[in-house]
């Protein structure tokens, strides 16, 4: 017999994606993707703020129904489906996406007073109209509360939940006064599956909360009213309305509703679990646990590891998140990221257009270029860096450009950037006794385009591995389905037992060629030097041989 | 009356230009450029060495008749015109361009046993192939003659004549046996003219002996026999059959022999002009006195000014050339240079393709930016640094880009980014009290874009204004054809003389605005710090507010 069932909901940007995966193989038996027909692409836009990006909750409903439908339809394609195998339901969203909902947890967004109001819909991650509000809340807790920073990198940002409503509250007070509480689209999504009426449904996903809310069990909770008060008197009322406890993806939130199981064409009363945010349940969904990195490699990059919970951590300086349990219970979940990684590759042949050359053939003719042979050096830096360290107001550079530098030279000179960005973000986990003993790829990029995946292997040293499924997030998502389901109704003890039946990587694995090591290893150095030079304070350095080692190097490559 | 007429032949990389002037007041009346019809664009290649390029003598000879005969066809069209009315001829060459020749002045590429022998042909001043011997020379007169390489930058080309023929020497012995002597092509234009079976005739020009061949009267003349010596035994043999005198443009080679004037149809007998460089010739025709810096400004760029003889100069550091009446007789020539300008536009144009726009698209967008508007700044090193670095080995550089880095914002950055090389050697000028106190600017792009020209002033802070002539280099050689002339003949008794009735600028001036200069100013003290970081041995600079400084200049400039 086939299955028992899980499935995973994944809440992109512009799309929402269902997966039913076998909890015993995890083969992935039917699936479908919904876009939201909102707005650009999903995205509400305003023509007069380039940083402004709310979602409608509307389509979230819709597309729960349309893609977790169209994706049982096609596991029903297959001999020996049952829908009535399916035992649990886990969900992964963007995040930080908050938004404003009454006491019943019902959005502001479907009261008719504030349908057309663009502060009471869904904030995006991608919203950055708060950037002053990151400014403020950086200040107030440097000054009051400093443990609040250690854990986030040191600078709390625009994207975040507490900049977004503070900004809400400044522009638009009545969308404020009139909510209830603010939830992360991560914990409204299970909320409305398990009957949003039960106050205890709103339940808030450590991994959301730690990461983006200064949530802390070891401060209690959220943020202190008297801290919040600072920023603004009206602050600790919402405050008020705050749990005081999170929960991990172990954990449920209830179970699926008559109404919903009607609508799904599910089994009424299966578990579904808390929420957590996509790029942490895409680690899961790789595989991760202790001593392994997941890098997910897409337009920007998250890099997830996690570390025992009763381990000795220190603060890992330039990292975006340290939160325990926020990918695994019983695991310290370590955030770290890159600004920008195919939006770089994206700008240059989008924005740039060189030669009319696209991704395909800039990669086909970058791929036969040997390392160094370009003399080309570049800093990944296009939006800012955010690990190490954590600075928006930093650029790209790239040198080494003679008049015979090709679009395929100074492409493959922006894959090794990113490269090296990742062995700096890898080399710092280490540095703070936090192993990569192995390394799981996922995204886009690294299901795609092989010479990108050889480049940072022969950069970072170590063999890259790719993981099978190219639906992470939505995988990780139904192995939390399967581990609320539990052993006895067929699902997974926990999440060991869950990656082990459910994950796995591709066939390839992509070593370090010791050559290409060689030269990359110079080449690193260097862009450690201008990495250092221009991203970090009374850094003094006499580049004078910059230019020229990379000269050398071109001319030794060149042979 | 019209007239009389003076005749300046320009001859360039690919072509000669034969331009007819009155001399009472400047005007071209005709003119006519011949394609030398040999090799690629009349260079001879060597598919196996991209370094080596070379010409056929017999190219300037057809040049010579067909240019000559049909600038004056043209002329003919004029009411009044009579080729009787020309009373001289002046000659300018690219260089150092030196070829090999037997005892009567014969180049060598004439005689059967040579006629296929790439060897034996023009050496072309963009021949590469003696980059060993450069440094070989360098490091010869560094050990044994210091003051040989003051005048030249601290450093001996590849591009220059004894190079050249220390190379010749190594690989075809059997050139540098069966030739008498090398001259260079400034030199052997005027005494095919003139006849070369004199002697005398084989008059050699100051400006490129000087400028290319460490030529100085201060030393008597060429280096001497011990220096040649130590670099090759078999170099004094040709020591001796250089002259110890070198001459202006203001002598005279000797007449115009029958036979050519026959063949030219113009009248026998006529003086012609002692020969010069291109650019020299260029700045000439540019109207140059002392206080007038002339820029010549196309793919790569020629500084030139000029400061009186008698006056106490030192060695100015990282000019490429200090040598006395190389420009103007009673006068020390300074020549600097930008190794590329119109090369790095041309790079990024036709190299990268950026969305198929041409420059006329680009400079149309790149127009409309502001100075610091796109946060970009780049260092014009894609050819190395001419001066005031003297060093090949660099490479361009560009920071500052996001993901919204558009093609014009680049292109701008590249034009702005040769602009700031500009003013690095205005300044070095200024700093040895050598004063530009009037900037004529000539060649292509001067004449081309406006928008460039708006931005060397804006950078440079001073009024630039633009040669009248668009052939200033043939107009300049046309001048030493009316001072050779001199006044008794219906000449000019001196090159200030020539100057005022036939040189002359633009109505246009470029002059800065104000608020323009004052963001320059600040993008140039960032450029100079980068200058000096990459391109000055043991300089440690804390460059962390480089970037930082960028985005504040773009955010204010955005407003």
């Amino acid at each position: 017999m086939a299955g028992p069932y899980t499935i995973g909901l994944d809440f992109g940007t512009n799309s929402v994606r269902a997966l039913v995966v076998d909890v015993g193989t995890g083969e992935e038996v039917g699936t479908d993707v919904f876009s939201y027909p909102t707005g650009k692409n999903g995205i509400l836009l305003d023509a007069n703020d380039p940083n402004l990006a709310r979602q409608h909750p509307q389509d979230y409903l819709d597309g729960l129904q349309h893609s977790v439908r169209g994706a049982l339809a096609r596991a029903q394609a297959r001999d020996g489906f049952d829908p009535a195998n399916i035992i649990g339901i886990g969900v992964d969203t963007t995040g930080s996406t908050p938004l404003p909902v009454d006491a019943g947890g019902r959005p502001l967004a479907f009261d008719a007073r504030f349908r057309d109001d663009l502060n009471a819909q869904v904030w995006l991650w991608k919203d950055h109209t708060a950037h002053a509000e990151a400014v403020e809340i950086t200040e107030q807790a440097a000054a009051m509360r400093p443990e609040y920073l250690a854990k986030c990198g040191g600078a709390y940002s625009s994207e975040w939940f507490w900049s977004k409503i503070l900004h809400c509250l400044r522009v638009a007070p009545g969308v404020y006064e009139a909510a209830y509480t603010w939830v992360e689209h991560a914990d409204w999504m299970p909320a409305v599956l398990t009957g949003t009426e039960h106050p205890d449904r709103l339940r808030r996903s450590i991994c959301a909360a730690g990461h983006k809310a200064m949530f802390s069990h070891a401060w209690g909770g959220y943020p202190d009213e008297a801290f919040l008060g600072a920023l603004d008197e009206r602050l600790p009322r919402l405050r008020r309305t705050l749990p005081d406890k999170a929960y991990n993806i172990a954990d449920a939130v209830g179970r699926l509703t008559e109404a919903w199981a009607a609508q799904l064409g599910l089994p009424a009363g299966i578990p579904v679990a808390v929420g957590a945010l996509d790029a942490h349940l895409g680690a899961v969904g790789s595989g991760i646990e202790p001593g392994t990195l997941v890098k997910i490699i897409g337009t920007s990059t998250c890099d997830v590891i996690v570390t025992p919970l009763d381990g000795d951590l220190p603060d890992v300086p330039g990292l975006c998140g340290i939160v325990p349990e926020s990918v695994l219970p019983g695991q310290i979940g370590l955030e770290a990221g890159q600004s920008a990684v195919g939006d770089i590759f994206n700008w240059f042949v989008d924005g740039l257009k060189p030669a009319g050359l696209d991704h395909q053939a800039l990669t086909a003719q970058a791929e036969r270029l040997r390392p160094g042979e370009s003399g080309l050096l570049a800093l990944d830096w296009h939006n800012g860096n955010r690990t190490v360290l954590v600075d928006q107001r930093l650029t790209g550079l790239m040198l080494g450009m003679t008049l015979h530098t090709t679009p395929a030279e100074i492409y493959r000179a922006l894959v090794e950037a990113t490269a090296f960005g990742a062995r700096v973000i890898m080399e710092r986990f280490e540095e703070y006794d936090v192993q990569a003993e192995r390394i799981v790829n996922c995204g886009g990029i690294s299901a795609k385009n092989r010479m990108v995946m050889q480049i940072y292997a022969d950069v970072m040293g170590r063999p890259l591995q790719v993981s099978r499924s190219a639906q992470t997030c939505a995988l990780g998502a139904a192995m939390s389905g399967a581990v609320v389901a539990g052993a006895e109704a067929g699902g997974h003890a926990d999440f060991g037992h869950a990656a082990e039946a459910m994950t796995g990587v591709q066939e390839t694995t992509f070593a370090p060629i010791p050559e290409n090591q060689k030269i990359y290893d110079r080449l690193y150095a260097l862009y450690r030097r201008l990495h250092d030079a221009f991203g970090v304070e009374n850094q003094r350095d006499d580049l004078y041989d910059v230019m020229k080692t990379l000269l050398e190097i071109r001319d030794t490559a060149k042979g």
